[in-house]
């Protein structure tokens, strides 16, 4: 039989680190993952969900079963708008909502409808996998931008942006992923200064602005944007059901109409059912108070992970403790390898993604940290999974142990 | 306040025709629309969902509102091969699924996965406009081949193949998306002679497939593809549920590696509970039994449209009669003018697609056609629209009528 052979473009990928992890440690017996992006199964109001797919179960069948609204589900719309609008102050006039099958269709949306091949789109050096992978699948040129512990710094972006081929800045402003960096509100207006000095447009991603667990809301670039150039994207996947794939964008309807026609060629429409289980989920429950525990939580758990480091790493390691979100962004010195380091949390039991996963550019600034994620595991496993990191630290951050390499 | 002005890239987007009917016609009384592309309500087995679905939820509820598989279930993309193997003699070595959030997903897939930008895509010069969109989207230039009443002619391709620009042909070889043309076993070889002799991709789009009430199956091109060229695409949306947005690809394990890197940075991965909703639906119903009531009951309606036709229609009026799907084509004499029968119908209370809609290049060859669906309306919605549409064709195609104009 012959092969076909295949002269066609392929999205670039390289290792995905996320997925190593995890394939090396099914082997490993008692190993324990701190490499997820999982909320916590606690997050998810499981029989709020299963009560309303009932409830959805004794209504009108067809309508559920039978092709959604092309646009999306009205109440799923009204509720998400409301909420922007009343509890995070966004604009409510010329603005509507996009309906994305998680919020992860927006990442290749927003470029395929706005950018054209070879134009740059800017991120912090580390950024959200899965952003980068979507601008690059959709032609468009990653641009890593340094950061601070506030984020992307906009003397860097303004450099970057000199290039005249710039078209977006994706930006994670609140618990950033991998790093857990908030961005102040005197930052954002910088950057919102070089998105109008070099006209481009600002993707805010922000799945977890809700999760905030210390400090005060800072408000987002949605709200200080009076030109209208930044696209909001939110998640139900972090506060109701990662399963469901439900999230949404939020933009001018002048944007809105441009996107709703790249994503109607993209997948026709989205489900209707999940749609109504979120819809009816919100109604049904006290989502404020439902947001407020799972704050707690995390809280919690991010102070057991934050302790036990504390207790059990080499003080050569250092961490940005984070005001909200899922992760730990720890560091380790400069002379210890990524490699060597690896291998040992292998050998220890203990996994975390290494800072090179979330690198724009991996090969000249992979970096030296690492992703530890606090939400999906127990309180014990985090204590376990800090104690085994610790002893890896412990081992090679020593001057005596790095020299001994 | 200013507006951003916006110097990208968008999606060229003409007339929706199909939305228009549906626009136009909500503002006329008792107004019936044969312009849709909807199952009967009788197709979805609402109440195998709805008890499949009570079920899951008696289940393990986190498994289901928790992130699924990343590749998608296992058991949805079992039950899809082995009724594709054993069914249609699909090949079972080194070929897998890919699940898509609606078939439709599919489209601006395997362009984005397979094509570079400018690379162009053939298509039958009336095609399903979704398909065109996304090629379109996904930067391909669509071109049309001249098609008879077994589709696409291979000189018409083998010639526009010759540019060497081609990539891809988009076919829906049964029950053709508007003509209902299906291509004979010896029009589809000569299709894959000339896929051979240019290298090009064949995107096999068969929704309706399984939907045949006159004549016997023909084999689909994925069964008489040496070189593993054919992508296969598939929806469980004819036959369970629109609204649940599931379908999928079926091609090489070579193919679906790719497919498979592209979607994940469109979406991330497809929604569990609806694939769990199809799998265990297939388990729980005689799926056979049900498509087989599917196909008695559209051919009912099918000839109740066909006869009622005969009856009301002018004689210069020509349909071809389809051996399976939900459309019925029929074409009005080219004297008479597109856009006084589009009128004359809105005035009658009845609409249908006309075939602009449908043209990959309206300007140069819009055609004389109209897209008749025979599945969504009743048997009596299905007389009076016949009745109606008859009516305008005695008034406008009389070769005195049109001369009046």
């Amino acid at each position: 039989m012959t092969t076909f052979s295949l002269p066609f473009k392929t999205t670039h990928v390289g290792p995905n680190y996320i997925r190593q992890v995890n394939e090396d440690g099914a082997k490993i017996p008692g190993f324990i993952s701190l490499a997820v992006g999982n909320p916590s199964a606690d997050a998810i109001p499981s029989q709020a969900l299963r009560q309303q797919i009932e409830t959805l179960m004794q209504g009108n069948l067809l309508t559920l079963f039978e092709y959604g609204p092309a646009g999306g589900d009205e109440t799923y719309k009204a509720l998400t708008k409301k909420r922007l609008v009343e509890k995070k102050g966004f604009p409510a006039d010329h603005h509507s909502v996009v309906v994305l099958n998680g919020s992860t269709q927006g990442l290749g949306l927003a470029p395929r409808t706005f950018c054209n091949e070879g134009d740059e789109i800017y991120f912090e050096e580390f950024s959200f996998t899965g952003a980068i992978r979507a601008a690059r699948a959709a032609g468009c040129i990653a641009v890593g931008i340094a950061a601070d512990e506030e984020g992307m710094m906009p003397d860097a972006l303004a450099k970057a942006a000199s290039s005249g081929r710039g078209k977006m800045i994706y930006m994670n402003p609140n618990f950033h992923n991998p790093t857990g960096a908030t961005m102040s509100l005197q930052r954002r207006k910088d950057i919102y200064a070089v998105a109008q000095k070099y006209d481009l447009l600002i993707y805010e991603d922000d799945p977890y602005g809700d999760i905030r667990f210390h400090g005060e809301h800072v408000p987002c670039f949605k709200t200080i944007d009076p030109d209208d150039r930044v696209i909001f994207a939110g998640s139900y996947s972090k506060t109701i059901s990662p399963g469901l794939r439900m999230g949404y964008l939020y933009a001018s309807d002048n944007f809105v109409s441009y996107l709703r026609n790249t994503e109607s060629a993209m997948d026709g429409q989205p489900p209707l059912l999940n749609q109504l289980v979120i819809a009816h989920t919100l109604q049904s429950i006290d989502y404020e108070a439902h947001i407020d525990e799972i704050c707690r939580m995390y809280k919690r758990r991010c102070d057991i992970l934050i302790d036990a480091l504390t207790q059990y790493a080499d003080p050569s390691v250092s961490w940005l403790r984070p005001d909200g979100g899922m992760f730990l962004w720890v560091t380790i010195p400069d002379s210890v390898s990524m490699d060597d380091f690896y291998s040992e949390m292998m050998s220890h039991g203990v996994g975390a993604v290494r800072s090179e996963g979330f690198a724009v550019d991996p090969e000249q600034r992979g970096g030296h940290s690492f992703r530890l994620n606090f939400t999906y595991g127990t309180e014990d496993m985090l204590v376990e999974g800090a104690k085994r990191f610790g002893a890896v630290t412990r081992q090679l951050c020593k001057p005596i142990a790095a020299s001994a390499h």
